[in-house]
């Protein structure tokens, strides 16, 4: 599934372009001139430019060649259009209008397949948002930037079924540092579904990692097949779990929902690691920017704070992780550091290790760097309370040191102004940083899960 | 169980008081003085002051009453020095001081509570912070400021078995303006136990919000009946709760975990409101700063995305809450404002209601009035995806304005910095605005378990 002409496209017709503010087409051709560098060509039967570029009323009375064409205008003319954009060699389109299969005119959008299928034109819709592409910046997103920021460039593809909520995403991902390869929403997905879209991105190589909002799928067979074959992690927010959210699904997307077990376990055999909540997605991507995945899910825990510890232990236990046992080695090293002072006697030294409140960076170093050398131990949380003035900002330095181990290091540190700038400072150094305990799992999870799937597939492979 | 000397004292000796930065002693004497404008006694065998204030051998060189000490000196010598207390007239002590049942020190500290029941001194500790009380601004919390902020004052108290957890909590309310009552860290509880306390914020007039953090119970029997007495809501956040998370609490505060389903069973019947995670609980506190507890479970959804609107319904499937299935005469307001063009026909208008992605602000106000008019509706949850510039500002009046129907109105709006910035104008007008769908339908949760627990206990009570 090469599209490489639709995201890289030579030239881009935008159907429906507009100089009228407020419209659709305003705002498309507002998105698509923003930074694409790309040849535009407005079409609109009235005027004889839009934007300051030359307008034509018909893709057709261009002479360049155009590989793309955005479409934005009432529902009943899009057959139409695609006839011609067909008629004129262009072979990919955006169907942006809405009024099709989801408000019932069913035949409409027949028809427009129909004529996609006889001239020889792929597209993405109807009904929905298009694409973002970083690489090159083609924004077919109707939103102003001033409401809706884009993400900036990075590995992380975006597929969603629902387009008000992927531009959400993409908002929040901005704010959050989360940088994003490709977004596509896809609406009704009359045209490329979602398994055509995961083996174009599989193939991206822009796109490290693909993530994707679901509500219901359109052929389930076919998708498992493009998600089996994916050798790239996929994270999948599958919504319409319980009865009252898949009727919600059902008017929202159409989408048949099905039993939600069903998708759990079909997901669990393409590799996809499924999550429950938007920030659990959110808290997932945050630590595959930096961190590896996790070879087991044997975890230990540094903690200097007794209470934030048990909470962790809960988290992994409901996770499904373990807290790993340590070696008779660790033990033992963990007795000598406490003959030599470096660790009190009453420090807990079981896992989790608490090294109580007094705790300096020098014991936090230590202990880290014992309990990361554990073969036992598949991935770390350190448990920073910056309220204690006996942890000094050379923690920094001292922690990121430890990624040498090649194990997954995850931070948690509740708190205020100075915890977050603490934590700013280990994100900086590519050390991921949560609030909560319940993050902080949820992102070890994530490693360890994707850790697994990842080199199931690569069993299955050989 | 009147306290209000020990929250309000004439007069605390600091023992262990002292000028060496690093000190404990040091640090609790900068916190005493830091705002509290009460007279205070520094008490250090070696010095004639400590920060410019005359310092004392024993409390019994004072002359004036004294009504709370603070200790922080070596162990071995609080027993003695609890005594002296008692013979000086101090009926209240906080024993900041660690190294007795948590380090293995148990004839100590028993020796601590024979002192103190010999001479009649109630204490809080050992092996804890201490005590906050935002309204004299008593502070006997060694964390810096710079370190850890304390928060404003407000109606919540937060009581904490974990020292640590307790400091990182009141940072974290700092920066989230929830205000705080009184802050008790009671570490041991060899002298006033949790009863006590909860018995004591019942009566406290500036409190009317008991959070709890626990670990594990002294007295569970004692406890249950100063939970049921309390007419206040009591919130608590209960560790140790799988087989991994309560032998780190065993390591942690001694406690014996004992069997969750126990003390889910005994909370519910006490009224008490579990709440499982540390998010969990700060949604709900934030939602109780400005929203009226709910009447009863069932939840109206309004929203301008239909994926935010599936997710709500998962989630409140899964909290045991109901989707509102909206009366005939909601069904009829629908239908006619279908006709006068103000709602779309292709809008869901089932629960979730979708008022699809181009609603403007007197849509939504036209909406929520219907929602919140309908009898069986119990709480509202408007979705906000604030990327559409259908959306404008005066949004914020007209949502606020619903408020006059007396039911809980809880925000959700996913994003960046619009959707923040709109958010805090809610926010500011008493509309709580949560990032996700799962943090949303939590609050309303909050809100609903807290309504049934407080009719039950009127019931009990008539």
């Amino acid at each position: 599934m090469d599209l490489s002409d639709m995201f890289y496209p030579k030239g881009v017709a935008v159907i429906g372009a507009s100089n009228k503010e407020g419209k659709v087409g305003n705002a498309i051709m507002k998105s698509i001139m923003r930074k694409y560098d790309g040849q535009v060509y407005p079409i609109n039967i009235k005027e004889d430019e839009v934007m300051g570029v030359p307008a034509y009323s018909s893709v057709k009375d261009v002479d360049d060649d155009i590989d793309l064409a955005v479409i934005a205008i009432p529902a009943k003319f899009v057959p139409q259009v695609i006839k011609e954009c067909g008629e004129k060699g262009i072979g990919n389109a955006i169907i942006v209008t809405a009024g099709f299969r989801e408000a019932g005119e069913v035949e409409l959008e027949e028809k427009v397949v129909e004529n996609a299928n006889k001239y020889g034109v792929r597209f993405i819709g109807p009904n929905c948002l298009g694409i973002y592409n970083s690489k090159n910046e083609l924004d077919t997103i109707f939103n102003p930037p001033e409401r809706q920021a884009r993400p900036e460039k990075g590995s992380v593809a975006f597929l969603s079924q629902s387009g008000a909520f992927g531009a959400a995403m993409l908002d929040w991902f901005s704010g959050r540092e989360i940088g994003i390869s490709k977004f596509i929403s896809y609406g009704n997905r009359a045209g490329l579904d979602e398994a055509d879209l995961i083996e174009y991105l599989s193939e991206d190589d822009e796109t490290e990692i693909i993530t994707y909002y679901i509500e219901g799928l359109k052929d389930g067979r076919k998708f498992m097949e493009a998600a089996k074959k994916c050798s790239k992690p996929i994270i999948a927010l599958k919504s319409g779990r319980t009865s009252a959210g898949s009727s919600a699904a059902a008017s929202h997307t159409a989408s048949l929902a099905g039993k939600d077990e069903v998708y759990d376990a079909a997901f669990k055999q393409a590799g996809i690691l499924r999550v429950k909540s938007v920030r659990e997605l959110v808290v997932i991507l945050r630590a595959l920017r930096c961190q590896p995945m996790a070879e087991g899910d044997r975890v230990g825990i540094v903690t200097n704070g007794g209470g934030v510890g048990v909470m962790c232990a809960d988290s992994l236990t409901w996770s499904g992780l373990k807290l790993a046992e340590f070696s008779k080695s660790t033990r033992e090293k963990f007795k000598k550091e406490v003959e030599s002072g470096m660790i009190p006697g009453h420090s807990s030294l079981n896992n989790p290790v608490d090294i109580v409140g007094d705790a300096p960076s020098e014991r936090y170093e230590t202990t880290m760097d014992i309990v990361l050398k554990d073969e036992n131990v598949d991935a770390l949380i350190v448990v920073f309370l910056f309220h204690s003035p006996a942890i000094e900002e050379d923690i920094v330095p001292k922690t990121v040191n430890m990624k040498r181990h090649g194990k997954p290091i995850i931070a948690i540190a509740p708190g205020g102004k100075f915890t977050q700038m603490m934590s700013k400072k280990l994100e900086d150094h590519g050390i991921p940083v949560y609030e909560t305990p319940e993050d902080g799992v949820a992102a070890v999870n994530g490693l360890v899960k994707l850790g697994e799937g990842t080199r199931e597939k690569e069993f299955r492979c050989e």
